[in-house]
């Protein structure tokens, strides 16, 4: 039975039609590559103290982390993280997953153990639409960033107890939510917030502890955060942090919780030493503000009219598909990684570059990508 | 709004009762316990070459990517590992994610965009069940490891193109589905046979290249492969090994790939070293094969019927949940780890142990364990 492949490769060549096809281009190690295209906001991956955090948990534990947490799993490298993750992010309890995918589909679908109606912002990130889609909820979307749009769909479903689920910080256009104005919404309805602060941890808040945080709602009992470690903390994994109630419900019944190995403990040692540092890294987080500013006035000044980044994203529209590709590519021909986002991958179905900003870069580095980018623009 | 934290108290409640609530028991390293509880079937999450080869990458790359495959993620390691799973399952082509349950989604929900029926075994895990779930496609659940019941369903449905999705060695008590059987079926009505070979990767088949290949199926057009790095590699992480033009697909439109930060180089590095070892480990399979045969007899003498593992998974019948919990916990306060699995992860809803054999343990720890759990036996 052939007959598939045939079937696979006209999608195939529907998506190359479309300008749709993407591809693998692995990196070798040192590559001397500016990136402006990944997450590692605060350039915690390559830092000493992780490297060496990530090393020691190697060399005691092993590679993998041999089974599901409740099995064999869990390791002291775990439970430190997690006690660290939740004091920094100022929540009862913390829960680390191995990916921040599965922490996200757990989250969104554990809540619906006590919510029959989510409503969830246009501009969701996939994992959260697929927690939706899998919990078999009610699942209504709501316009982006719009308080008001939240509240009409609640007030048109008074006596469903609800979820409002949204990302704090955009990671395609790297916009923020109105965090405290959802909350007024949610708080005088009865209703949850779950929010996904993936792209603001590390950067935004005291200490770097996340929108959320930086909204005043951090702790608050009908709040619940997702995020990643593999952004601004440099590592891997997820982690769902809330009242020790709803972390207890994820640990007895989260089947991507219950049903995957555990996160590696090299990473949990990796990460928890990143937490450490991020969490006094003004300095860093200074530095991204100021690249932040830089950006906007380069591309400003070149006739780009750029949002100015919440935290460490921006988005750069571009006249279509083909165009945010041959753009990009030209970018890397000249050593400067881009991001490029085309649909599926982009809420509104236009493309663009996506921009990110690091610390690590060095400042004539940046400069210089800056320069590439204005070059190269179609 | 606090009401949910004490509707979410009822439901911890109502577990309390059933004997299912579950709780982490994080492990120091080092510890002493003998583990007949983990999926590290081959020991080499602490061999020293992989130990090394993991540091290795970490030194090279820093510890996460930084960014999701078709971003900043993919690295030479990515591309290695992919190159050399592939030539190990005999696939054309190998994807890696950056865990098994997020391939595992990716597949079945990616071969759907060619299928419009799947006939999923009754026993799949989870991961199956929830990317059966999340495509949206009609699934029919077939009896468990029955050809005749999936050929009567696909036969009930002559028009539709179908995929049969199997595990190979199940998760829960170590039977092998008859996959020379299942393929008869399948290929027979034209349709595709996907298999999650996670737990006879490294224990099965010529050179440890698992079920797949065992059953002489390797490299069939008609038959997508999944597994987990996580067990007889010792990592993290998940594969879909299969045609080029399925792979090219996943990489196209596979959102649990293309949403997902990748897999730490550190990890694709270490799991590259143990792919190499595993390929030349016959004396650690056949010490696998060896303590397989030996638990069944040492239990058989003491009044249990245990059918003899398929691979490195077997289980034994506990009267009820609150039983199993309390051999596992008088097993584990002598030094002995065990699995428990009580619903919702057993398939049947009955509860037993689960034990897993791992060459790294040694004879004494091994036949003192056997002891332990006969001594311990309710």
């Amino acid at each position: 039975m052939t007959g598939w492949l045939d079937a696979l490769e006209r999608l195939a060549g529907s998506r190359a039609k479309a300008g749709l096809t993407r591809q693998l281009r692995p990196r070798p190690a040192g590559d001397e590559v500016v990136d402006l295209a990944g997450n590692d906001y605060l350039g915690l991956s390559v830092h000493p103290a992780v490297v060496a955090g990530s090393a020691a948990a190697l060399h005691a534990y092993g590679l993998g982390a041999t089974g599901s947490r409740l099995v064999r799993g869990s390791t002291s490298a775990h439970a430190e993280l997690e006690a660290s993750l939740a004091e920094w992010l100022g929540a009862p309890s913390a829960l680390v997953f191995s990916s921040g995918y599965l922490a996200n589909v757990a989250a969104v679908r554990g809540v619906t153990a006590v919510c029959d109606l989510i409503v969830s912002d246009a501009y969701n990130h996939a994992s959260l639409i697929d927690g939706c889609k899998i919990s078999g909820t009610s699942t209504v979307v709501a316009p982006h960033n719009s308080p008001a749009g939240v509240a009409a769909i609640l007030d048109a479903h008074p006596d469903r107890p609800a979820v409002v689920v949204t990302e704090s910080v955009f990671s395609v256009d790297g916009d923020l939510a109105p965090l405290r104005a959802l909350h007024e919404v949610t708080s005088a309805r009865g209703a949850l917030l779950l929010v996904d602060d993936a792209h603001a941890l590390g950067l935004l808040g005291p200490a770097g502890a996340g929108a959320v945080a930086a909204a005043g709602l951090a702790g608050r009992p009908d709040v619940i955060v997702t995020a990643t470690l593999s952004k601004s903390l440099g590592g891997a994994g997820g982690v769902v942090a809330g009242p020790a109630q709803f972390i207890d419900h994820l640990v007895d019944t989260g089947r991507t919780f219950i049903y995957d190995t555990a996160l590696p403990p090299a990473v949990a040692g990796g990460v928890a030493a990143a937490v450490r540092i991020a969490r006094s890294a003004d300095d860093r987080r200074a530095l991204v503000r100021a690249r932040g500013a830089q950006i906007v006035r380069r591309l400003a000044a070149a006739g780009f009219q750029v949002r100015p980044p919440a935290a460490g994203v921006l988005s750069v529209p571009a006249p279509g598909p083909e165009a945010a590709v041959a753009w990009a590519a030209d970018c890397r021909d000249r050593g400067v990684a881009v991001g490029c986002f085309r649909p599926p991958s982009t809420p509104d179905g236009s493309s663009r570059l996506r921009l990110t900003l690091n610390a690590g870069v060095t400042d004539d580095a940046f400069a210089h990508a800056l320069d590439v980018i204005v070059e190269c623009a179609p």
